[in-house]
């Protein structure tokens, strides 16, 4: 490689709106999840974790259960009933990244995660053998063990974070239904420092999210001393190619 | 509880040939698993884990892709096909000692272990927080990373080895198809202290069986600080009353 800013690890996440018809309960984006996938095996370089989120599987899932990021579950039943809804996610999104070439093996959280009162750890050693030997990890948001109070939701968003922090990523990227955060002009803004600056344009989301929309993910990426870019399906390629697209958070 | 040894923790290994019918490919041995599942929610007691292995499902998987403990593969689809294999079963073994009030989770190898030059570890994070929050973890024979080799087996005998001892637990219990080890006579050998005192009659498993059988467990036990009992279904209940049933392995 050529070009020094393809070495190293990046982490990419696949919005749950991307890879799901997120008003279809339990269906996943066929199309949308070949052209990601084929996108990825093209311009991917160096060692790359995917995490991804819920869309219809895991929100429908968690809000049926009533279990969010901070309301839990001590039934072992509804725990694994969102567990499986994510695992059927995670197999399509793996089957894909496969055909497409990519060498992905899936990694749960229920069996490696678990948050404390003094937050959320993640235990590397399965992620690290797998980059080690050369296969892609593919993560998803879950429901983890949390201490007091059963389980709760983890979201793929704080996972790209905690991965990216444990595994000292190079690049973060997150691949979203829009192509970054917009203006109230619906102007992508190229760059975010703090969180005040765009409080006033971070809206919800309008389907069903027990992980927070768009206000959380700027939250928790400012949080990263690496820079993370949040871009569309559109703008995939340029992210892989050069660690950068739609908006910069840094 | 009145009797001090039903308190500390259990490793129960469900063997594959009593949950699984060893014949047919990918077949669960419903009522068998159901009697099993029942038994063990009326007479566990303590904290639990459990391991299955992989009977008619990973056997099978594995031997079809030529993986074993010691031979890998680097091929994503095959590591994919064996885990999620196991996985059907696992989902299976799961859903009946649910049905029967136990508060099982499912906790999967390949996203928790990984195998290198000195040997097997466990990230026990997950397992730690599940009986934390009072759920019995179910683990299963699986694909594991494997130092330069890509991914070999873990066999369900291995994992409850490490896990005894990572857990520090109190009794181990490996319930199988046969009563105990039996000596050429086919009685039940009592006790083994020593693998040399049984060597001549241990013999191998006649299914497929890509983890090694009688003779692997009684020379994996033998290394273990806590006594393991090797019994069969009719005697699940004296082990979980008494720690004590089939063959004590001391």
């Amino acid at each position: 490689m050529s070009d020094a800013r393809r070495e190293g690890l990046t982490v990419l996440k696949l919005g749950g709106s991307v890879i799901t018809d997120k008003d279809q309960p339990y269906t996943v984006a066929t199309e949308q999840l070949e052209q990601v996938s084929e996108t990825v095996a093209t311009h991917s370089a160096g060692q790359l974790v995917i995490v991804h989120g819920g869309g219809s599987f895991g929100h429908a899932a968690a809000a049926a259960h009533g279990v969010s990021t901070t309301e839990g579950t001590t039934d072992a039943g509804a725990i694994t009933e969102i567990h499986r809804s994510m695992g059927e996610l995670n197999r399509a999104v793996v089957n894909c990244l496969q055909d497409a070439g990519m060498p992905a093996l899936p990694v749960r959280p229920l069996s490696m995660a678990h948050r404390t009162g003094t937050g959320l750890s993640l235990a590397r050693l399965a992620v690290d053998s797998m980059l080690l030997e050369g296969f892609v990890p593919v993560l998803h948001g879950d429901v983890l063990m949390h201490e007091g109070t059963g389980s709760t939701i983890i979201s793929g968003d704080e996972l790209v974070v905690e991965l990216a922090t444990l595994l000292d990523a190079t690049r973060v990227g997150l691949c979203s239904t829009v192509p970054g955060v917009l203006d109230d002009d619906g102007v992508v803004i190229e760059e975010i420092a703090t969180y005040d600056a765009v409080a006033d344009v971070l809206g919800e989301s309008e389907s069903t999210d027990v992980t927070g929309g768009m206000a959380a993910k700027v939250s928790e990426l400012l949080s990263l001393s690496t820079p993370a870019a949040i871009f569309d399906p559109a703008a995939l390629a340029e992210f892989l190619d050069s660690g950068e697209a739609g908006t910069m958070i840094r």
